[in-house]
């Protein structure tokens, strides 16, 4: 039962290149099907204390995203990190979940279990607020601007009325209120399992590529395979 | 009948961020469902000289690689193109046409007349051999490895026993011509063909965002839409 070998791999890719923290996700769009990807920001890793080997990814979203609703139709998604400073790429294959507000329409479909944290108990909501609180102003704004995706009614002049930056409202102030509790209540994470790795760097010669998965027989440990690049 | 707007904001912002040649391409594994992406390289666009509307973005990859199986069973794609200096993503929904060595087992599925280029007549066993040759030494090597993602058989040992660049062969290099016909024999074109273009600005405040789709009545134009980013 120990922290993976990508994992540490990966945190280190991270600490060296620190602007490295834009992932590409993919789903599917099950009504069509259709692949989509975006870009998101890698908000951190999250394990279950007496389970190192299972960490959870972290991301977050507006639920109002189409992606929401692909995830939770198709939860299987598909991570490619590509870290330019050292040449090396991760692709994170995975089931995602999706933790919304719990007064939200799409919260039900949220399980509350998800495995590696092995509890049906942690805290979930208080997570999402945590993590909504370490977001910056600005992206706090983001959270309350008409559904994304939509089109701009009133065009750029309407564009200028949205709040630019949301702070935390000082007692007293209704409005910032309304604002901060709009913000959380679109706010959603992003919870990623994954299931396997595949790293390639492309720094040594010759190159390498692992294959990383979780063995079927040995609770808590990753097996690896070298691959062909 | 003219050049798209985001053809051209996107060439302008290769041109001011020339490291931003890396895009992530999603495709769907049908047999599963599951979302499948990785990092590939721009390697240009390829346009009818009557046709310039309809860019075709080109990339390439070895024709070994489970990718093309799935953009032949389903060649709808997507790319996320993050350009971190000016702090846009492109994301662009299409069909991917892959276009293997005329000799390859794959080659049967390549339809040879690609829309946007109007001509069954277009020589893509040319344009494939121009791509290759302009590839770089270390890249045509590459391609003479084993299966890529398959075991690596022999280990790190072997794998050093892998071409490391590939030049062209001079006459009577009987083994750099071997070398050089395996890896032409192995490398493919991935033409993708654009069907709609999101567009997200996260400089300007407020952020922007635009939607581009081809016209359904006037042939060689693109509409736009301005959305909530």
């Amino acid at each position: 039962m120990s922290v993976p070998r990508w994992k540490i791999l990966l945190e280190q890719a991270i600490e060296s290149h620190s602007k490295s923290t834009v992932i590409q996700l993919a789903s599917i769009d099950p009504t069509t099907p259709v692949p989509h990807v975006r870009s998101l920001i890698f908000r951190g890793f999250l394990s279950a204390q007496d389970n190192p080997a299972r960490p959870l990814l972290l991301a977050t979203t507006d639920v109002r995203t189409p992606k929401t609703a692909q995830m939770i139709a198709n939860p299987h998604v598909q991570i490619a990190w590509w870290i330019d400073g050292s040449q090396e790429q991760y692709r994170i294959a995975g089931k995602a979940h999706v933790v919304p507000a719990p007064g939200h329409t799409l919260h039900k479909h949220f399980m509350h279990t998800i495995v590696p944290l092995g509890s049906a108990n942690f805290d979930w909501e208080a997570k999402r607020i945590d993590v909504f609180n370490s977001m910056s102003p600005v992206m706090k704004a983001s959270w309350c601007r008409p559904t994304p995706g939509s089109r701009l009614e009133g065009g750029e002049e309407e564009a200028k009325k949205w709040p630019v930056k949301i702070e935390e409202p000082k007692p007293g102030d209704e409005e910032g209120k309304r604002l901060w509790e709009m913000s959380l209540s679109h706010f959603a994470l992003v919870v990623i399992e994954p299931d396997s790795v595949d790293y390639v760097e492309l720094k040594p010669i010759p190159n390498r590529r692992t294959s990383f998965w979780p063995s079927k027989t040995s609770r808590g440990v990753w097996e690896e395979e070298a691959l062909v690049p």
